[in-house]
């Protein structure tokens, strides 16, 4: 299965580290890669260092029009959820949710109105407020799980650096 | 299972947000509470208007001194977990971790290495740099998935506000 996110809303200075935290986390559990609705180089830098490092293919794409990103998208045979508290609870949508394609749009504080009539699904990390970092890390760790891959398990091809897992203090190895 | 937060690390200003994506989360996904060793009174502040609108009983609690927190959690029956990216893979820990009491210890960009020592499991959250909220968030759900629970399903009695799961759109109650 085919992950991309789509980050909107995000604002220079303000949200970097968040959106930041985002772009990481995606990589992270598995996604390809993320599409940036804003002009800040920065978080592409980050990622961009994370991977030569640590390896694997993600990407971080600046673009201008969500819309058309999601339009074109779904054009194409993908799948979009827009992940808001406001919307249905993911244990009640997880099984109606199947796509080899999938976006998974991730605002900042507010969103377009619009989004949600645009969006195959829009659920809900639960209806409580917390955290988009923490609602796209359930969100993919439960899909890759419904999937019968552990996002855990990823693997990151190429790089320089390892860790190797340690009950206690750590290990990083050059490869 | 009584499961309290442990935040480490935290830098008045800088790290405002994080933690109060780490302790929102904590709270969505089912934690009593989070020890904060800071004395920025935001978080506490922030996290007390989320309980006065949207329920619960979850708490934030400034301390100064970390070490004797865990020492007296130990003493009193209850174990640690240490979440860093050097660990064993949650996946792999998993089966060994049994708890009636659980302190979670999430660190900002360094933590004290004697924390190693300290705690009874070193748990990564995959092996590859994200973000502390994403590592909660899944260790969370995943521990109270062990333990029978859905941590998006969690009650928070009280509170002024309440969601209404929509398919499309935004509908909040008063109650």
């Amino acid at each position: 299965m085919r992950i991309v996110i789509l980050r909107l809303g995000h604002r220079i200075q303000r949200d970097q580290r968040i959106t930041t935290h985002v772009a990481l986390t995606a990589r992270a559990m598995g996604a390809e890669g993320m599409l940036l609705d804003s002009d800040d180089s920065g978080i592409e830098k980050s990622l961009e260092e994370a991977r030569a490092s640590w390896g694997g293919s993600f990407y971080v794409k600046r673009i201008t029009g969500w819309k058309s990103e999601i339009k074109k998208w779904k054009e194409n045979g993908g799948r979009v959820i827009h992940l808001t508290m406001y919307g249905i609870n993911l244990p009640d949508a997880m099984p109606e949710i199947v796509a080899d394609s999938l976006m998974i749009v991730v605002g900042a504080e507010k969103v377009p109105p619009e989004l949600y009539g645009l969006a195959d699904w829009n659920i809900a990390v639960g209806n409580q407020p917390h955290s988009e970092v923490a609602a796209l890390a359930i969100m993919l760790d439960r899909l890759q799980a419904a999937y019968g891959k552990d996002a855990l398990r990823t693997q990151f091809p190429g790089g320089k650096l390892e860790i190797i897992p340690q009950a206690s203090g750590k290990e990083v190895k050059g490869r």
